[in-house]
């Protein structure tokens, strides 16, 4: 059983998201540039999207996975927290097909959509990763970000495989992932792989895999 | 006749020196990791070095060049200024071969050093570009780093080609590349090769030549 991190694109300036960070721009200023990678591939468009480096990497996202941890962020714009009626992005079919755990200060009841169920959980890394171990069922478990939720479980040392994905455009503000990961790198095996497409993908591999049961 | 930028290691969060730099660590806590994928090549070590992709590029740096421009940080280490026997970290016979623009202000008479020429100039990166292109005889101009010269030229648009290598360590601190080139990218056509070594090569090359002369 092993936690992963997925997709997770950034610029070369190390920024996830842009700024600022609203319901009509969950990205800010970034708006579809650090996806539009993925947007090409058969994940996103199955007709007509490619088929190649960057589908076969995006695919691995849902792979094995028994539930998600995931940052208030990426739930929803800010103050979806006071808002009761929040439901997340995804509409009433959302794509994780497994547990989600959301990490917020506002507790809330669990929320179940389609065969996602959202958990509302405040807690640290390692016992948000010890609750959703449990209900991954033997699978793996998914650090779905944010950035701030990304970089707290790998400074934890509680990530297996971290697949990031750079994007060649420079941002300049935003929410970053590097800040506090110093030398986070030596614990890892690293893999580099440039895609036509012009992102590269850049996989660490812990040198020793972490038990999380 | 274009301007060019080779062999510009930086790490993941986007410095190309660590912190503190001084005469001992010229690159500051970074050691020699930004450089060790140059290192390993013929470049550094013809007898024993790899003579792969890392290689090929990193002897672009000197095809071609009739100048190079510098900023005062790679000249010496803080405080050089001040010391009138200072004469460059490179020994009698230095590697460039060319006439080299030292940015700084404080002027001082040429240096000549085997077939180099140090001149010491204070000027905006547009004159210092001027002055070295006439000096180039026709040939490209090198702009050499470190970051902040790098930066200052990038973004008043006066650099054709840009090599950047990336390495995958997170340094946390030191001189940043990125910061004020948000957009950059766009006027740039972007390749992007990974090496077995585990760096990323991305190479920038202007959409619209620019005219240097």
């Amino acid at each position: 059983m092993a936690t992963r991190i997925h997709n997770f694109s950034l610029s070369l300036d190390g920024f996830a998201a842009g700024d600022p960070q609203s319901f009509e721009t969950p990205f800010g200023h970034a708006g579809q540039r650090l996806h539009a990678w993925m947007m090409a591939t058969r994940v996103w468009d199955p007709e007509h999207g490619t088929s190649g480096v960057d589908e076969a990497f995006a695919q691995q996202y849902w792979r094995g996975i028994g539930a998600e941890i995931m940052g208030a962020h990426k739930f929803g714009p800010p103050g979806w927290q006071d808002d009761p009626d929040w439901r997340g992005w995804w509409g009433e079919e959302p794509p994780f097909h497994t547990p989600v755990f959301v990490l917020t200060h506002h507790a809330r009841e669990p929320l179940e959509m389609g065969d996602t169920t959202f958990h509302f959980l405040t807690a640290t890394p390692a016992e948000a990763l010890r609750i959703a171990s449990e209900a991954a069922g033997g699978q793996d478990v998914r650090i779905g970000g944010g950035a701030t939720v990304a970089r707290d479980f790998i400074s934890a040392g509680l990530v297996d495989h971290v697949h990031l994905v750079q994007v060649p455009i420079v941002l300049g503000r935003g929410t970053q992932l590097w800040e506090g990961l110093e030398g986070f790198e030596e614990a890892y095996d690293v893999e580099t792989t440039a895609s036509p497409s012009g992102v590269t993908h850049l996989v660490f591999t812990r040198k020793s895999p972490l038990v999380t049961s």
